[in-house]
């Protein structure tokens, strides 16, 4: 079996996740890191096999031994990395979003589908083993003609204020995944966005010209009506669940629990809370969406979340954020990026 | 304790069950049935112990043995009715919607607050078990300040098209039983109506200018934003549930099933779907609507579903009626009725 | 229709609730209530229309009116009211266990069989909505061959020592409809019964020669084996549950909840308890095993619940006895009465 | 940090699993695994980084740099291993059951007691989240003083005949870990076995004399009473619930389901069954009791599951199955070992 060697540029929380899990795939290895604060990562990287660490992404791209890069730095430096990578001939695993800009993201997309490389998002969800199990029964068509999608996506707390400031607004930072998994459930392109959002968990979220809550109604090419309901704050653990209403029923997932435990008391009967967040909820699909990223590579076949499902959850994105500015819907025919 | 004398207006499907569930409260009873077809109600009468039936509602007004008057005749002549009834200084319990038009209502309204009668409105789910018992929960601060309220309410099936040709439409019809409660949820009113609605499940709808699946999104004085999904096909039964975010946690309520049997094959467990249609679902809630009404005759104490709420919940159902015309968000201060 | 009187013997707690149940079947009324305490009883049948009371039950065996008795007075004296019952041609259904020894209901058991009346015994669980269609599935073959049977019955707390006094103790007192309920769900009768029983919640019990805690086990003729577990206290409730495992799969009925409300705080999240106790877990099932024996009267047919379950069911409790004493295995076929 | 080398003896399944889960442990690594059929390991080796293989376990023990060993060969194989390993200074990890036969593993037992070894059995189910959870629950009074203690363990499918004819029995394969998990819950010795036993589920069982569905109660010292029930084939997965009741409340673990998908169609719905067997269902768990094994190593404590867990688990499964072949009840205090 071939083996892949893979850098990593960029080693915060989700860089190094993904390097630990890669340390556990038999035909992948993980030969370089690239961090600015690459010193910080001595002994992490010694205890998960990784031999080089340098402070310059280039030293990976350079390296002619390396065949795929997965791309975890801040998004603002995230277009310079893929079209470098892209010269470099690396396939390229990328979080999302691909940019905070429209127009960057369509040139990404525009030399991404001209150039011979594996380009795959971040949308971990899509990876979710009861995720793909609702979207797989959805296009099985086992509840018939669609007719409404919804989807709960909330974080247990709200992130700090410097990451606030910097994420781009709630819609293209958080919503975005749920986005996708519009797109994906319903296998069809959204035609309007309509936003009722607010500012309810903290002020801070005002500050930055941001929102912490919000009802975003989509509908779709197909007909199918969706509905996403986001909040920065569910005190009860993180909130991530879907449904998929169609003539002949419904299919839908609900939260992992912490535990199966069940403790009746004389007043009530407890449960434990949904795991907390994204890392424990999400924690195999993270796995799994590596694994088909590699797949792909080795297979020669389609990514399975491509440059295009980056680019049309960003629009979706940007569409929002006007549908909020303006108090009216948007169709996305009509979108023009906003400034 | 004081007996009570009913007169009900309309025996059909509900009017008949406000019967049944009279004839065993202890200290109510039904002296008289007024209907059109009256002739058709003598064996069933005399099965519950009902001994006067008339085609004639005055009948009823005139009987000063008569303390209260159910109101289950069709909507149009609900407003005839209620001025006479009150005239006639009988309490009046009331289907909804008490009217399709917003100016008739409000003259009702008018009328009601100065007369001395009760009046209630049959929000019948407001009287849940489950759902009082959320409201109840939300309103002692055990979610803190409301962020997200939330309501599915789906019929099994589509009404008949004659049913669908005069039911004032889905808002009117079906939804402001949603809408009633989002404000009994809330605890505040609705300052904005957004609405995207479709006709998916069956033409007639549009033929009638109606339509059969919608989300609606509200936002409420309080701030907290409100999110209804409808349908009127969800093959697997009548799917009644609400939830409500707060800053402290979530509360919910999900269906009441058939059952409580499960069972595991090799393939897959199987539940049972949920009670099938509002008969089976409300079925308690009914009866404790109408012993709250007899106990504020009882008691003298305001009903616990006014006539403000009956105008209010109409409102808004104008209100999305109006934004689903104009594929605009409504603020109800601008609500004008739409003729 | 033909309308069925009936009288009621003993008016206690089940006596009332039947009587109170009767008062809204169309077809059924109860005419006479014979109690000792008659005279506290008037307010109480006034309200739900009961014209006669008594304080001698042979009046309502003398009233050529009346159809049928509902035998609710204590155990003690079900034998005498029984065959005087048979001698007035009375129907009867007769509260469990028929009697607290083996040797005089097998001397009804054999009376009833040439007798020309239905006689139904109070096993209401089998009218449980849950626990008949979990009996209709395992009868319908859905999880093939039967091979084991569970059962859960946990009372929320212990009767007090005055009832448990004249209990006859807890396997013929409680354990009885879970020996019915083994030989309802089985479909095969009972071959071997062992007992491990303790006293762990009230001394009060051991006072009385009786135990609190205790797990049966049951070998069938059909070869299935059974597991019944019982506790006199359950903290959260009324703790109701039955289970088959067969060669093909499993079907169960889990506890009725007192709703379906969930709330998600930071720690966990809490449900509902169990419907506290039997009145309010099997409210329906009352009704439905009344409607059985008056139908089983207007249809002439047999009733769902016979003599011959009656007798069984004591038998197994009786064995129980003799395990628990003994501390060995019983063969039913072996059972000698314990004096 | 310490580094510790493991060999492991024996590949099977289960050993290669241990290997597998190790290989992504930082401060761990296999050095060599031994196993009679050696070549066939060598890609798989290869795959996990593990440089030697061998035909000879005593070439594990005779190597310096190997700390711990892991038992995984056939249970025959054990206590030879086991003395060799203590001989060489090797800490032990133990696949149960430790033996066959009682006298010997008592052998082992006084052995390790005085040695100054690491021993922990392979009780996996003691570190699965939710149990561990349950325990904790109990052991922290939640739930008061404790009644029944009741666990559910069921296999899918039955294993091969070649497997069940040197399997050592139901008992002492199957449900010696209900044995572990009823002393790990209740945190007492059981004092009585009582079993009712039988072969329902193919007649192989029988001709090796072994049962394939039993009931097996259990007195603890504390006074409470166990009850487990255990079947070869439960054609909807791996069942395994536990639940304790003690005069507080309740707590229980349900069945960990393969996904969170529910689907709900017009006739019923339907549910994702638990996952399928053990590899599965305790996948975390495999990993988490290798970690308390290698930290017992690491901060010279105690293991979790010690030498005299496995032998006290392996009591009781030699009373069970005195008491299926005596039809009687079996006090721990008399038990004398079968032949």
């Amino acid at each position: 079996m071939k083996k892949i060697n893979v850098g990593i540029i960029g080693a915060g929380r989700i860089g190094k996740l993904h390097a630990e899990n890669i340390s556990a795939f038999p035909n992948v290895s993980v030969k370089t890191v690239s961090d600015l604060y690459a010193d910080r990562l001595i002994s992490w990287a010694e205890q998960f096999g990784i031999s080089q660490i340098t402070t310059d992404y280039q030293d990976i791209l350079d390296d002619p031994e390396i065949d795929a890069v997965l791309v975890c730095a801040p998004t603002s430096l995230h277009s310079e990395i893929i079209f470098n990578a892209i010269e470099a001939k690396k396939h390229i695993f990328c979080e999302k979003p691909i940019t905070f800009d429209l127009e960057e993201s369509e040139k990404i997309y525009n030399r991404i589908v001209s150039a011979n490389v594996k380009f795959q998002v971040g949308f971990n969800r899509r990876f979710d083993h009861s995720f793909s199990q609702v979207q797989k029964a959805v296009r099985k068509g086992e509840v018939g003609d669609l007719h409404l999608i919804k989807i709960t996506s909330r974080d247990p707390a709200p992130p700090p204020a410097s990451y606030i400031e910097t994420s781009g607004g709630m819609f293209i930072d958080m919503s975005i995944h749920d986005f996708d998994l519009a797109r994906y459930l319903s296998g069809s392109e959204v035609e309007e966005v309509t936003v009722t959002g607010a500012n309810l968990i903290d002020p801070v979220f005002k500050k930055y010209g941001d929102i912490d809550t919000a009802v975003i109604t989509l509908r779709f090419a197909n007909g199918a009506i969706g509905v996403i309901d986001n909040s920065r704050k569910a005190a009860y653990g993180y909130d991530q669940r879907i449904e998929v209403l169609g003539s002949e029923g419904m299919v839908m997932a609900d939260n992992v629990l912490n535990s199966t435990v069940r403790k009746s008391l004389s007043t009530q009967t407890q449960l434990d809370n949904p795991k907390y967040f994204f890392l424990e909820r999400y924690k195999e699909a993270y796995i799994v969406e590596l694994k088909a990223f590699f797949n792909a590579i080795i297979d020669d076949t389609d990514t399975l979340c491509s440059v295009k499902d980056g680019l049309e959850a960003e629009r979706i994105a940007h569409a929002a954020k006007k549908a909020l500015q303006t108090g009216e819907k948007v169709l996305m025919k009509d979108l023009t990026v906003i400034q």
